[in-house]
């Protein structure tokens, strides 16, 4: 059997070190390795079903990984396998505490049921990486479900992760303002759910009232399109069953009325326009000079000094 | 004189005719006007400011042509020269009732001192056009300014409108809620000011109202980034002063900070990676057959039964 027929015979059977070895292989930046992976992603697309994707995403601080890894348990004792990837710019930042945070979800990670994947290939940006969509596929295929995106909702690209899940979980704190002006602009809009953390004893009526004002502020803002809001303890467990119960709710509604699908399929061609666009400008930097020139341009252009029309015309002269 | 010249000096002269002429030339899409538009830009841009651009959303509705109107009557009484941009797709579905806008603004559009303009060429999507930026460009070098463009805040790339403007205004409705569903989502979180519209006699309290409670929202959602909420009328003038007072405290603001010159470098640079993808992918395409490829591709990846990455490969495989 080949090495390759080998690994998606591994990943099929969900082979803990075979899908390890596979989302290694498609998070891979090595030009050498692109055939390959590409080899294996549609060996395993046979596979029919694409299973639920939830971003989750909020302020540094808010209790993510504590939330995910309440939530993962959750979902391991109702005979679910979920599967966590997490992207965390500012872990990567800090030198390698992205497995501090893959350590911090204890029970999770050791659960033969559940698979937590820190993310060592995000773009530079701190966005989710390119090869996300191909790590979920992955998982999916070794039987994983439903997968989460973890992010840290700060990064230019941070919007992102809205090219490769269903629903975006929203995570706020209570008595939360000033500090949300950190967070992306945007993310709030998306936000299908929004759970306010930390909800355990003494907070437990402070995070009723955020997410009261939290409910009324997404109403106004976003009519009947507003996000179901809910506490949550991950130190106590409360309202954790709830909230599987609403992103449950919103996956049914998106797939009732077709909505799910339009989004998937929107994704999928978005991936292919993205590659397409990539793959040509890659091409075009690789001749001679050409990287020199389009960093002259770029500073030029910004500066206000050069027409961007006028960079684009001369970068163009010559070899195609 | 060259036509291109005597052209030049008309839009410096700041001549009606030639200023549309000009618009004309760099909103046109045949290829044989692309250079001329170029050399025209160039030499107009010896000119050394950017001026002051405002985008202006809100729902269908709102009354954003009257506020227009308004405001731009009275920035004209202040001796200044506003330029408004319109872009309309429903206007533009409705066929030709973007005139109609622009009859609307009877007295802005009859003065001497300032220029409304209907953008007949915007994106099918709906969006702003690609032209949008140069065509602001030929208005600021015939010395109107502010400029404002109107969007209709619904559209797939209505968030385009962020790419050539400065500064976002959000118009809503007294009693809004539920019809904000219908507005592209991220927009509110974009806004740099926000008025209540139709705050006139019967409307006043309401606004006065449904001004404190977005205020409120915004606060929750966006802490010390949050926007400033006004009631405007303008039908009778009310709040329109504190309007523009309120637009130009926030320009200056931005300017103090440095961040309005580093929203200008990132949308110039966004321009150039943009048109620079464009330009690829059109020379990409001239190949024969590759159109008809594209599709096919499309439709396979869109549909789930092919991967992105692979029919990418193929696109890619034979000339480049």
């Amino acid at each position: 059997m080949s090495d390759l027929a080998a690994l998606v015979q591994g990943v099929r059977a969900s082979d803990r070190r075979s899908v390890a070895r596979a989302i290694t292989l498609v998070e891979s930046r090595r030009p050498e390795d692109e055939a390959r992976a590409i080899e294996l992603l549609r060996a395993l697309s046979g596979e029919p079903r694409r299973g639920l994707r939830i971003g989750v995403s909020g302020p540094p601080g808010v209790g993510k990984s504590s939330l995910l890894e309440a939530l993962g348990v959750f979902l391991v004792g109702q005979g679910l396998r979920p599967f966590v990837l997490l992207i965390d710019p500012s872990s990567r930042r800090a030198g390698g505490s992205i497995l501090g945070d893959k350590t911090r979800m204890t029970e999770l990670a050791r659960s033969p049921r559940a698979f937590v994947r820190p993310s060592p290939s995000g773009d530079a940006t701190g966005g989710v990486s390119r090869a996300a969509g191909d790590v979920l596929a992955i998982a999916e295929a070794a039987g994983f479900g439903p997968a989460f995106v973890e992010t840290v909702g700060v990064g230019q690209a941070e919007l992102a992760v809205l090219d490769v899940v269903d629903l975006l979980l929203l995570l706020l704190e209570p008595g939360a303002g000033d500090e949300l002006q950190g967070i992306k602009r945007g993310l709030n809009e998306w936000a299908d759910v929004v759970a306010v953390t930390k909800a355990d004893a003494g907070r437990a009526e402070l995070a009723r009232q955020t997410s009261a004002e939290f409910e009324a502020a997404f109403h106004l803002l976003r009519g009947g399109d507003a996000p179901r809001v809910l506490s949550v303890s991950a130190h106590d467990g409360s309202g954790i069953a709830a909230l599987w119960g609403a992103l449950e709710e919103r996956h049914r509604a998106l797939a009732a009325t077709g909505e799910l699908e339009r989004r998937r399929a929107e994704q999928r061609k978005g991936e292919l326009h993205r590659r397409l666009s990539h793959a040509l400008l890659r091409r075009f930097m690789q001749q001679p000079g050409r990287a020199a020139a389009l960093e002259r341009a770029e500073a030029q252009v910004a500066s206000g000094s050069e027409l961007a029309a006028e960079a684009v015309r001369q970068l163009l002269e010559g070899p195609p």
